[in-house]
Order: C-alpha cells, then structure tokens, then sequence
C-alpha cells in the first residue's frame, strides 16, 4: 500500500478497506506516514465523509494503537461514561458516584477544558492533593477497590487519535461527525469497559450549536459504538445555558457536592440521576427505567454517592473534607455580587459567551498546557424562565483581582437576553438514543 | 491571518482574496506555515476548487515567491514555449530554432522527464558535452548573442512552486485545473518573457486524457496568462499516438535533427511549424497565420533552423558535428528490428504504453533524480493509419541489452491496435485557443 493511493481514494470519494485503515493508523503512530499525508487525508475524509463501516474501522483501528486496558473479572459491571463537553458540566461529579454506589464499576478516563468548555480533570484537581495521573495499575486497583475512578488518560491509550487530535486541530478537520466519533470511541474502547453512557450536548455551549445536529453525532456514536461491540446508550441534554449555578473549577466542585448533599440545581440533579440510571441499566443492575431512577435516587438521597466520592477522593490523595468543609477548597480574593438593574424574565443566558468569559478570567485555558486558576468562576442566582426584579442578585463574580470585576460584569451581562412575558423552563434531558 | 482559518474558508468553499493567497505562498516559501497545513489546504483547493481570481492570485504569488528574470531590451521579441507533456515529443527542439531562426528571442527554461512522459533536457543532454545548467546570467548573455537558449529551471525562480509541487506529489493533489495552471505559469511568468506559446497535449499519452479536458486546461492557461498581463496562445495537440517516429533521448535528438534538414515526420514538422508560427506572430515578426507560417517554413527549409541550434548548443559547451555525424550521439549496443506478424492497418499505438515501456527500459525515469540512460529507445517505422504487411518492420529497438529485446517486444507490440478496414491519418494540430 502506498499512502497517496489511499489519500486519493478517498479524494475520489471511494470507501476506504478496514485493512487500508488500519494500515494508514499503524503508519500514523509508526511515523512513516509523514505529517503532511495525514493532514491530506484527514481533509479529503473531512469534505468526502467516511461512511459506517469505515468509521468503526477507524475507530478500532484507533484503539488499537496502543494498549487495551484489561479490566478482567470486573468487566461485567463495568461501564464508561463520556460528556461531549459544555459549560458548567460537573455531571460527572456526580453521575458516577451515585452509579458506583448503587453497584457499578465506574473506571473512567477524563479530559481537561479547553477554549470555552470546561474539563473534569481540571474540577477535580481544585481538591487540594487529588491526583488524576494515577497510571494503568492504580487505575485498576481502585476500580476494584472503590469502585470510582476518574483519572487522566494514559499516553499509551490510542495514541493515534492524541497525534490526529493534533493534526485536526491546526487543519480545520475537527469538526466532522465521522472524525469525532471514532476519535471518541477509540478513546473509550482502548479504556476497556464493555458499556458506556454518552452524555451528548447540544446549543450554544456545545459543540453541537443544534438539536439536529447532537441527534446526528449521537446516533453515530451509538450506531459505531455497538458496531464496535460494545452497549451504548447516548442522552442529549441541554447546553443553551450553563448546567446547574457555578462554571469555574472550585465552585462546580461545591456545587456537586451541594448536589449529593441532596441540593443543588435541578437540571444538574435531574441529568445525574438520568445518566447513573442508563449506567445501571447498562450494568445490568436494573431492569427498567424506572427502577434505574429509584436506584440512583437511594444512592443519592441516602448519601451513600457523596460517600463514594469521599472514598474516591481518598484513594486518590486528595483531601476529603472538603465534603464536609467545602472552605477547604480554593477560594477567589474576589468575590463580588452583581444584582439586576431591570425587571424581568430571564429569556437566554449564552453558555458560550460565558464560557469565553470565565475562561478569559483564567478559569480555563486558551491552549492545550496553559495553567487554569482553580479559584476563578462565577456563580448565578438566577437562570432561564426566573422572574428577577430590579435589585436582585443575578450572578457572584469569583476574582483573583478587583480589577477584573468591571469587565467580567459587562461580558456577562452581555450573555442574558431578557422578556417582559414568561419563558418557559427549558428542560434539561432533551432525547434518549440508544 | 491564521493558515488554519484560511483552510477552514477554503474547506468550506469561500473565495480566497489575493492579500490571502499572497500570504500562505509567503509563508510556504519562508517555512513559517507547516507542510501538514499546506497539504491541507492543498486537498481542500482540490475538491472546492479556486476561481479565476484565486488562481490568477496564486500564479501571481508563486512567480513572485523568488527571482523573475529580467530580460530588458529583449523582452519586446521574446516568446516563451511550454509543453504539457508527453511522449516522443521533442517539437520544442525543432520548433524554437525555428522561431529564433526567424527572428525570435527564446529565452526557454525546460524540465526533465517524470514517469512515461520525456523531457527536454534528457534530450539536450544527449549531445556530449552539453550543459543546461547555465545560470541567470548565462542564459541572458546567450539569448542576446544566439536568441535561443534551453536551460534548466534555476532554483531561486518560482520556489514556492517547487515546494508544493513536491507536496502535490505525495498527497494527491497533482491534478487540479488551478493548481496545474498555477504551476506551469509561475514558472513562464518567472522567465521573464512577455509571451509565450502552450503545447498542451490530449490522450492516453498526456496529463489530460481527453480532448475536452485538454481544451479545460487550455483556456484556462490562455485566460489566467492574460489576467497576469502576458500575451498567451495555446495550441492543442494530438497525444494518443507517441509524436513523431523516435522514443527516447537520443533517437529524438536524432529525429529532431533530421527534422530541421528538411526531413523527418510529418507530425511533428506539422505541429513545430504551427508552434513557431504563433510564435512569430506573438514576437510582432508576422502579422497573419499565413505570414508566420510561411516564415517558419523559410527557416527550416532553408536550413537556418538548424544553423540556429548549432549556434546553441556550441555555445552551451556541446559538440555541434553531431548535426552532420549523428553517430556522435550515444548509440544502443542492441539494434534489434521487430517485424510485423500480420496484414493490417494500424488502428492505435498507445502512447502512454510506450511510453511506460521505453521509461521501464532505462531511457526515462520513474522517480526525481533518478539517472536516465540516452542510448535507449525505440524508432517506430509505421503510425496510426499505414497499411502494414507481414514481415514488414514495425520498430526498431535502441538497447543496452540483448536481454531486453524479448520483454520490450511483447510490451510494445501490445500497445496496438489492428483494423483490417483502413484508418485515417489523424490529425496533429487538433485546437488553437487565444
């Protein structure tokens, strides 16, 4: 085989063989296929599309670039959950101690924020000590130990998608379905769990700005995912505003402890509960719908999922009072109330335009290495379909400097679009695939 | 400007502006914009195309991406000639003799042989001591002192188009209307001259494999030449049959040299008298297609022609006695003539074949760099349309190798095509655009 053959192929529009992906995936991670022919493919496959079978060739091809996590004996209660990213997602904070507690092995390998969205690894690590680098034995051991774990992907886990991430990113070849979901999947094959929940986000915080577009890139990921021989199940939530009151680091861990605690906003809580009651499902620990609910509710409400992540947090050398003394956690210099100057009903409130903004502020990072600031964020008082009068805290701005308060009041109030009449409240759990 | 957003527009089919264009090149040419990203946008040019404007841009950028030459007082009589490719044609060493002979300036950069098609100064460089790596001011002292010189390209003309170049070849993203053209008028515009004649071939033994493809490209050389302020004419020529008699280096040296004593094939004195008659009328040396024609057949019959070729290749260090001793050109130590074993009129002679098989055979080469053996060839007797009779000769082998002679045979004697009805001359000349 030669590489231009296949780059041609697919410029011409024609199906690519599991063996000719296979072999292109080898000679990506082998470096024998030099940069600039990846680059050529990855655009022919962008404007030309890669139909089912040759994404579920990709995507194993993907995973198996490096090493396939064995989860032995604890695979049968095994399953992965996986948010395709938005702002003030700490879902998973939650989601998977209440699954673990109710009996599933949650062994899970996270990502960190970049650009407007934020990462679970990067929540994680504003609980002074915890370690997410914990390598493929650690990881092992505390599946069986605890039964939670959220730890950063290790290196050797589908290198290819690591060297093709990088490739797409400076190409303009990120954004195709195909693309996407074996880059996805790989991921969350080479990481060994026979299930996976996928947490699909669509609106203006998303990747997916439409509905019909996160139903697409669902389906998909459900589609190849079971090509791939493993169960799949995908919700599509809500990313128009931001999920739940806090985006930044330290205050989303707050608030997904407030949320185990049995408080805590709605729309995070109801999403929580959904995705750990797929995951029971999947897990075979429940048998239907509503069985799952009621389980993961008991898990919720008898705190035995706030106990779980103590136990997580514990494993993981991080410093569990925080559950108990949420002081612990970083605190911001700064904290400023910004109350309403008008009446009203809160009609939008732009989880992008937050997201840049809080990002800007240095909660989350520009490109990929850039440090975040675990102390910055801002947490609202109000959120879609609230009536809010003149007065009223709207949002508290968490600082390191006051001299960032007037331009973080001014991007955030640019981010509400208001309404004389009411507005409904939007749901949170918009579809079910699977 | 970001290479990545400049993909991104082209990926989804926006119009670049020249300002744009004018960018990327510099940043190829200077290293700063990475070949994966320029692969990229490569494969993106490919499939959404460029316009008019785009590709008058990139022509533009390209030429002026290093030295343009400056021919002076020449330019007002100066014409350049290109040639699309292909096999046995060896017309730019009858046609520019010609035209200088008749009054033209022909300052002419050539290229080498790639694959099945030859290239002009394999050919030249058969001649014993020939150079053609002349240098800038070389090649202008000797178009003022001969008014004809074939040098090759130097490597500060039109670098850019050297590097992406050398990137289409190994990404697939060679043929594009625009990215052909681009290339090839970068480099006429680098050459300084004001105008020039396009020998653009069509059939199996060319680029375009169909005439209507050939007239594409060629009208879209005459109108991008025109927008970039040349004066262009593009002349369309037959390629299904190897042009002329000779396939090879020396034996097309040779063929070449016959030519401008007044004999040779028909073909291509036909086609070397259109090209140096357009080249005449666009120097201003005659002002009708009659005229120029008429002047370009005094030359040649006259044997001024070939007086003018004496004086270029004495003054690029060759031995000129080879125009009265052809035996002074490198001789295969095989000569093997291959007979007819049937009655019939010869309906097709694939050029591509043969000219696979004559590269195969060590005359041509499949990779840049690779050395090329002048000795080797073939001198086909009977064309397209003559009745041939068993044990009549078909073509006479040049090799250096008895070895040779039986794989040679069966190759060559599979690129027919027999009619037992008679079969028209075809035509040489198929298209004039301009």
């Amino acid at each position: 085989m030669r590489a231009v053959d296949i780059i041609a192929a697919k410029r011409d529009g024609h199906a690519h063989s599991p063996a000719e992906i296979a072999w292109l995936i080898r000679g990506c991670v082998s470096g024998e296929i030099p940069d600039y022919q990846l680059s050529a493919w990855l655009m022919a496959a962008y404007l030309r599309g890669l139909d089912r079978s040759e994404t579920a060739a990709l995507t194993r091809a993907m995973a198996e670039s490096g090493r396939v996590l064995d989860l032995g004996d604890l695979a049968s209660s095994a399953v992965d959950k996986h948010s395709s990213g938005g702002v003030g997602d700490k879902t998973t904070l939650v989601a998977t101690p209440i699954a673990a507690a109710a009996g599933v092995i949650v062994p899970k390998m996270s990502g960190r924020g970049l650009g407007f969205t934020g990462g679970t690894l990067d929540k994680l690590e504003a609980i002074p000590g915890l370690r997410v680098d914990l390598g493929v034995d650690r990881i092992l051991a505390q599946a069986r130990e605890v039964g939670l774990v959220i730890a950063s992907q290790t290196a050797d886990l589908a290198p290819a998608d690591g060297k093709l991430y990088a490739l797409r990113d400076v190409t303009a070849t990120v954004d195709s379905l195909p693309l996407i979901v074996s880059s996805i999947l790989s991921k969350k094959l080479a990481g060994g769990a026979p299930a996976f929940v996928l947490d699909v986000k669509a609106g203006h915080g998303a990747f997916m700005p439409t509905l019909a577009r996160a139903r697409e890139l669902a389906q998909l990921l459900v589609d190849i995912g079971t090509e791939c021989g493993r169960r799949v199940v995908a919700i599509i939530s809500a990313m128009d505003q931001p999920l739940g009151w806090a985006v930044g680091n330290a205050v989303e861990v707050r608030e997904a402890i407030e949320t185990l605690r049995g408080g805590g906003p709605a729309d995070l809580r109801d999403l929580a509960i959904t995705l750990a009651g797929e995951m029971l499902q999947l897990a075979g620990r429940a048998r239907s719908v509503a069985e799952a609910e009621q389980a993961a509710r008991d898990a919720l409400f008898s705190g035995r999922a706030l106990e779980r992540l103590g136990a997580m947090i514990r494993a993981q050398g991080g410093d569990e009072r925080v559950l108990d003394e949420p002081d612990r956690l970083p605190t911001a210099p700064v904290q400023e109330v910004v109350r309403s100057d008008r009446n009203g009903f809160i009609a939008e409130l732009d989880a992008r335009q937050v997201g840049m903004t809080v990002t800007a502020l240095g909660a989350g990072r520009e490109r990929k290495g850039d440090p975040v600031d675990h102390r910055i964020g801002v947490v609202f008082h109000h959120k879609v379909g609230d009536r809010v009068d003149t007065g009223d805290p709207l949002f508290t701005l968490h600082l390191a400097d006051p001299a960032q308060v007037a331009v973080a009041r001014e991007r955030l109030l640019a981010a509400y679009r208001w309404s004389s009449e009411p507005v409904p409240y939007p749901a949170v759990v918009l579809d079910r695939i699977g």
